[in-house]
């Protein structure tokens, strides 16, 4: 896949040669992500952040992401997408939109908008969640993550034991997530959910088919044992019908330090597209485990970074030898000074 | 007219002088405005985008044009003006937002309002659309297309016949274009509106008393007879009494690709101040014209970016020589290959 | 106090000495603050504006503070902090925007909030105005324009006679303010407020304690007599039990024209935290001293972004020979003629 020019609406185009570029691009960035270089290379450009549904966090990342690489960013926050122009058509909206901006990051509430806008335009679109369809950054960060914290924990991602738990009926980051990681070699998937909210026959057929072992369980137990990876997803009640459920069954999901030792998994890495529910009776992931290194959710979501800035790079073609753009940034940083997470950044230097 | 320093909140005191002196700056500016090349002559200069008003697509336009000229923006998106401070005089408003920046756009619902605070202020206020007022930077971008495109098909504005089509009794939009086209010479314009939406007499007055011949019709068959333009707008229902209309009177007034056909008009530009009106029974402009080189809406949309950065430059003394700060931009671009919309730029370069 | 990589939530552990500190910045800063030079010191940092409670003035200048500097904005504007993710707890939206971002500032209507998300946070957090709790930046853009009004007037603040007039309970920027004002030496405080808005009784013992004297007053004309400072706030009625207070009773709390001239101070500068009410009954400050030299409210907000950007400076790890990062910046500036105020700017070169 050449990214240079080119729409990123789905992955269902991806192959490992792909991912494995936007992750050489991404690695580059690092330093560039985590504010220890900038670079200008994007300096006079303009992203189009076409959030027509609120998402904060993933707007936030990715309007970091851009302007780290020198750009501007013209917003329509706060808006609905029926504000912008009453009775106006998506095709007026993006051929209007494309002659302000260089490349457009949207949301947006309906599946088909996303694609309307892109077939409009000829600048780079790239889809930042289509309501019931995808939400293909999510899945590049995602496997990323999977690929650094399996060389941390010194293990290839071929032939692994990974669990995805919670809700994997209506979960679209679940369901990108299988789908790329059926990319992969010899993986054991183990779908943990409730009955009614299993993951897909054609998903799961799709994962068999490329030579995986699927194992489906009903509970959390079970369906973690020996995994080298969990990622854990969270149960909405009210996508249950009236009688489906006991009222105390969503906590049996919850993954917690009990679940970790009781099942003994000393490096097994945690992962959760966040946010995670805090509230009492939350059943998606403890708070327990907020110090302990194999909590890896605030390293994947420091991944989506370097990995949109790489999105951006590619599809702007602007990727090749950008390390030779980089300078060194000249304010504060926390040191880092390891993958424990909440010995992340030596904490005495921010404090109080 | 001397733009530096000043501001800008009427089309009331162009002349064809001040009018050449922002489009040469425009002509000079449009590398930069679309991606083909940067400029830095605004770093550090921060722009107050006040848009006291839903106007997503006028405050976009905007804000990528000082941020394409190397500016930062500060915007009060979300906010209405009585949120900035319950009580708070314009007046107070004013002082302090030029306390903290070198420029402000506004818009407001109330006429008055841009004008009480650009009275308090010593920094550069550009209208961005009054209420009932002016939008007098709709009405530059108009005229700078109209300029562009009648020297694609090889013809003088002056001289020129141009029908001005749908509600000319509310649309500020028509009423400032008017105004403007008066400063040409020997134009015949047609205007043609339903009977109640008829133009303000003063302005007919106005036009003529500058030599031009103004024709009145009431349907487009006539109206729109050999026009070199046709500047479409939209007619609201809402603005007719009940009982002034039957059911099925507006759509008389869309232009369409029969009308232009069954006109004999091969050469038309056709413009439209958008947004146009794409739900079954507009009565605007219909989207059968969407690949027709006629139609120069989008060309319209895009040549407000090159229009607003000449006149932040010019109102921030930095025009001159401007050309000389430019670099060429790093990033992908589509090339430009004609002035066909449909084909304006390579559409296989940025494919799904 | 040493800035550099610590949160700033607190007008507490402030020292004048490391008020000093912050104003020697601020000073260099004033001319990029202005317009009048640049710098690219922070280019390439994001700064995160979280305002969970709107307060356009204090975001836009921090939003200018931060990017005169160079840098750049993500913000969640429009946004409250339960939209930010349902059920997620403070921690976690703190780690995760850590890793977008190179520093936070934050306004949020829970006291609690900002503290919960600084201890989250390895990067510097700066407390915007925590509800009830204090608004520390404010307390030092008074505390700054305090020292550059008394300069103005040529007197030391030490042995000063200063006026904090209005709603004294309440008010936490004069809560903030009385403690700062404590580390001077030999003030005579004159407190004017109704009676059922005084100043807390441990904010007048801490006062007293450090050798101030401290007068209470229930009417302006005895408390404002001789006074080198007004600080002027707002009463609002709705602060009052019913019965407390009879119909007409507020408008005696308004600072006016009549009330400098009656009680002879002719160099009192006058002060407000603004917004100050318009609206006719308005208690805290008149009109009517819009073009007198004595008002420095214009001048007080101007002060916040030369303030917030040697903040922003000093976390980051900046401020060190910042001034030899400065250029001289391209675009017009009104000149600055004088500290009276309607004549602050040569007002001929941006009229209309």
């Amino acid at each position: 896949m050449d990214f240079q020019g080119k729409h990123f609406l789905s992955t269902r185009e991806l192959t490992l040669d792909s991912l494995a570029a936007v992750f050489r691009v991404a690695d580059l960035l690092a330093p560039v992500a985590q504010g220890r270089a900038t670079t200008r290379v994007l300096e006079g450009a303009v992203l189009g952040s076409l959030f027509f549904e609120a998402s904060t966090r993933t707007r936030l990342s990715f309007e970091a992401a851009f302007q780290r690489l020198g750009g501007a960013i013209v917003n329509t926050t706060g808006f609905t997408f029926s504000s912008i122009a009453k009775g106006e058509s998506i095709y007026d909206t993006a051929r209007v939109v494309a002659g302000y901006v260089d490349t457009v990051v949207m949301r947006h509430p309906e599946e088909r908008a996303i694609h309307e806008f892109a077939e409009a335009t000829h600048i780079p679109v790239i889809n930042g969640g289509n309501g019931a369809g995808e939400h293909p950054t999510q899945a590049l960060l995602d496997i990323y993550t999977i690929e650094k914290e399996f060389a941390r924990i010194g293990r290839p991602v071929n032939g692994a034991r990974i669990a995805l738990v919670g809700d994997l009926k209506y979960g679209r980051t679940v369901h990108s997530l299988i789908h790329i990681l059926s990319l992969y070699q010899d993986l054991t998937l183990s779908l943990v959910s409730p009955e009614p909210l299993r993951m897909p026959a054609e998903l799961v057929e799709h994962a068999r088919s490329r030579g995986h072992t699927v194992e489906e369980h009903d509970e959390v137990a079970r369906g973690v044992a020996k995994a080298d990876l969990i990622y854990a997803t969270r149960v909405q009640k009210e996508r249950f019908a009236e009688g489906e459920l006991s009222a105390d069954y969503a906590p049996d999901f919850q993954i917690s330090l009990g679940i970790l030792n009781a099942h003994g998994l000393p490096h097994t890495v945690v992962m959760h597209p966040l946010p995670r529910d805090s509230r009492p009776g939350a059943n998606d992931l403890a708070q327990d485990l907020n110090t302990d290194p194999r909590l890896a959710i605030f390293r994947q979501t420091d991944n989506g970074v370097p990995v949109r800035m790489a999105l951006f790079a590619l599809t702007l073609g602007v990727a090749d030898g950008i390390e030779k753009t980089f300078q060194p940034a000249r304010w504060w940083r926390p040191e880092r000074i390891g993958p424990d997470d909440a010995e992340f950044y030596r904490p005495g230097k921010a404090g109080a």
